[in-house]
């Protein structure tokens, strides 16, 4: 199974056992007439409620060779995606969610920093052995 | 000649034609240990100043197949610039370089509107033909 897909699915399980319900797998977003996530190789998004609080999950691995380039384009995707959801579905928040080793090393650095610190960013953190939600930043209310 | 190539030439002249002196080609940004601009295929930012103004220039071509993933990439690029140059650099400017045909065509979607509405984004078209800068939005002042 490629890293990518593993981290989809144990993201969801942790989002599952965080109390949340998988709406939608992947979160199909169309903007004029073009579809934003039929690229190949991109990152599928994951929908989901718990209570009132509906989120839409993008799921990182950051195991390319270039971490810049892989946040520059986390950061390009969060953004465009952030902006079509606050049109089509402004009550759901998008989160962009790393695995714990990827938040604890290149999060901590300055470069990392800069994207933590853009106003409007939304991270969650999760522990792939574990297979559960570490911190969601900021903080998620349901 | 790349068309990568071949467009960064065209800005570099155009800039010049426009009363801009080049001070650095490529201006390199680093950050923290992390040299940002030395991934393979990484357009180079062009730097260049007139009377007190300073710009670094970032030239898209945008002739990927898939557009929205350049704009993904665009986007992040030219936000994490845009910070590490608020931190080392503050007065200097930022602004995306494009082909007069991709403003008029893809920036005219509604994907590429996203863009154009982020707050903070800047764009500079040039036409490609004659080697000259069509507009700065917003406008600069120097």
């Amino acid at each position: 199974m490629a890293a990518r897909d593993f981290h989809h699915d144990t993201v969801k399980t942790a989002l599952i056992k965080d109390g949340w319900i998988i709406t939608d797998d992947p979160l199909i977003l169309k903007i004029g007439t073009r579809n934003v996530l039929v690229d190949l190789g991109a990152e599928k998004l994951i929908a989901a409620e718990r209570g009132a609080a509906k989120v839409a999950v993008e799921v990182k691995t950051f195991i390319s060779p270039s971490l810049v380039n892989e946040l520059e384009k986390a950061w390009g995707q969060f953004f465009l995606y952030n902006r079509i959801l606050k049109k089509q579905d402004p009550l759901r928040q998008i989160y962009l969610a790393v695995e714990r080793n990827v938040f604890e090393t290149f999060f901590q650095e300055e470069v990392g920093q800069l994207l933590l610190e853009e106003p409007g960013f939304r991270l969650l953190v999760f522990d792939a052995k574990i297979e559960e939600i570490i911190q969601w930043k900021p903080q998620i209310n349901s």
